[in-house]
């Protein structure tokens, strides 16, 4: 398998994102290739130092001299740098010289250059983000969670079959359970486009609705899969890291006040659990509806992210579930009436 | 003071909201009065177990006949049941008959009945839901929570103003901090609504605003005010519930596995924090925008969150923001083109 990485992408690239390709490596299957993506010479200065030689069989560099920054304009960047790492690299996945491409950049510059170039699967309209929430009660996948801030119903319907084939070939959850993200349980609330995906979602008997979920229903073991539009996703996604984090803060704090020892206990618990809700433990998300596999991966990602995210790349590739989609969304009834 | 209380609303009603006035009578001043509304009948019957004698001076009923389900549509439910709990409260309130009014029913259908019949603050388009996250950096008010589900930046703008105002004056938090839930910091990110809203808040001097915030930022310390949407509100609120309590659940999880000695001491810092992010002892959220006080609580809500709700509700009017509200935007030359 080839896998391209984009190396310039994230708030601690390069150093990370190569340090994490490296670290990989003895976790890969012979044959395997690393394709990492940027200015030739910082990349092989930064190998340099880490003797490629021994990694020459594995490690490609591919120049791509060109940087989009976290806070460009996706669709601007994209026009204007042609040569970045995020276009050059979704290029070669296009051409066929890479099975997948994983990037911590500019989020919105990625989804745009994978749609752009690695084109859509047949029949999507508009790639999401799925990500999976660990959670006492199982695995609940949500997409979109940061492709697609302004969704029309025909979206949140193609999300929901493009998560539940995920949910169900990745997490070997059999007829997955969907929620649609609203603000209250009740059938008349939620906004009209969540109504109106509602009422598509139900429309096609093949995917297990149980309509409305709220905010809380992610954890409580009610749905498996959760569909809302990139805005309410990404929130809930961002929310999620910053409350765990911050509830731990809060326990650390309240514990040691009570005894130092116990703390002490305290800690290998907290550090199990941490794990558990960590996203650097996930590597990255997988975009649903793009030709091919790309992984998303957090902008504050660590070598250890990039690292778990590389092998997730190969569990998503393994999974083929694009052919999946294509076929089911060639014979599915339900069409959009907006796009 | 008088304050009128929706018997019939919630999950839980009426024994706990019963209950719960029963329970405060002891903590309120002389010559304060709580107004029971719902089927005479039915609030008699209940209180007559009780001994309502000994509470007559204090309670007051006031029949309402019809009661609104948790599901009904806002609007077609007050058009239809005028003899309603939460129609006859508002009514109340206009009036001048009532200082404040409390209801754990249909936000939506309560949200609707205050702006029909107290009337907004001039000035204010839309009134919206205030709620204070207490974060190990500090209280961290949010507005919209589920008011407005499709907010306009005018919108967006007043509930910086008005939440502000709230945190200045009941969190005593000097010029605070607003920031406006966006999916990334980067001023590129965002929808088109939420960077409009961007402009027109960054255009009041007056208001300490910093800008995007990510949901992950609520509990770092970086905003005492987070503006969003009703419906982005209302995930974020409910799933914080829903996050805590799980994480809470695998955390006792995997204490007990490890010493049941260890479970037992942990349970005392547990039920500390719990009760820090628990809503029951918050009671309620004030209704920003609204002439007067109006405290919209949880579903779900027990007789404790009922007393600690009047107990709110008395905070919130000796708190008087909404003059200074009306100042506020009478002088501003802030104003929105699309209402």
């Amino acid at each position: 398998m080839r896998i391209a990485i984009d190396a310039m992408g994230g708030d601690n690239a390069p150093d990370e994102i190569i340090e994490g390709a490296l670290e990989s490596i003895k976790l890969l299957d012979k044959g395997d290739t690393l394709i990492l993506l940027g200015p030739a010479e910082v990349i092989e200065s930064k190998l340099g130092a880490k003797n490629i030689s021994k990694f020459a069989d594995v490690i490609k560099i591919v120049n791509a001299p060109e940087i989009i920054g976290m806070d460009e304009s996706p669709v601007d960047a994209l026009r204007k740098k042609r040569n970045s790492s995020i276009s050059i690299m979704t290029k070669l996945a296009a051409d066929g010289q890479a099975d997948a491409v994983i990037s911590a950049g500019n989020t919105g510059a990625c989804v745009a250059a994978c749609q752009m170039r690695m084109r859509n699967i047949e029949g999507v309209h508009r790639p999401g983000i799925a990500v999976v929430f660990p959670t006492f009660e199982g695995p609940v996948t949500m997409c979109d969670v940061g492709a697609n801030i302004s969704c029309k119903p025909i979206n949140f319907y193609q999300y929901a079959v493009m998560a539940s084939m995920y949910s169900e070939n990745l997490l070997g959850i059999k007829n997955p359970r969907v929620g649609i993200m609203s603000i209250g349980e009740e059938e008349a609330k939620g906004n009209e486009i969540v109504k109106k995906a509602r009422e598509l979602i139900r429309s096609d008997p093949k995917i297990n609705f149980i309509g409305n979920i709220e905010g809380r229903d992610m954890f409580k073991g009610k749905c498996d899969v959760a569909i809302c539009d990139g805005f309410v996703g990404n929130v809930v996604l961002k929310l999620t890291e910053g409350l765990v984090d911050g509830l731990f803060k809060v326990i650390k704090h309240e514990i040691k006040q009570q005894s130092f020892l116990l703390a002490l206990r305290f800690k290998s618990v907290m550090m199990k659990m941490y794990q558990k809700y960590d996203y650097h433990e996930y590597g990255g998300a997988l975009l649903l509806g793009v030709n091919g596999t790309s992984v998303i991966c957090h902008g504050s990602s660590k070598a250890r992210t990039i690292k778990n995210a590389i092998m997730a790349s190969r569990k998503f590739y393994n999974m083929g579930i694009n052919e999946k989609i294509k076929e089911y969304l060639a014979t599915t009834t339900v069409k959009g009436a907006d796009e």
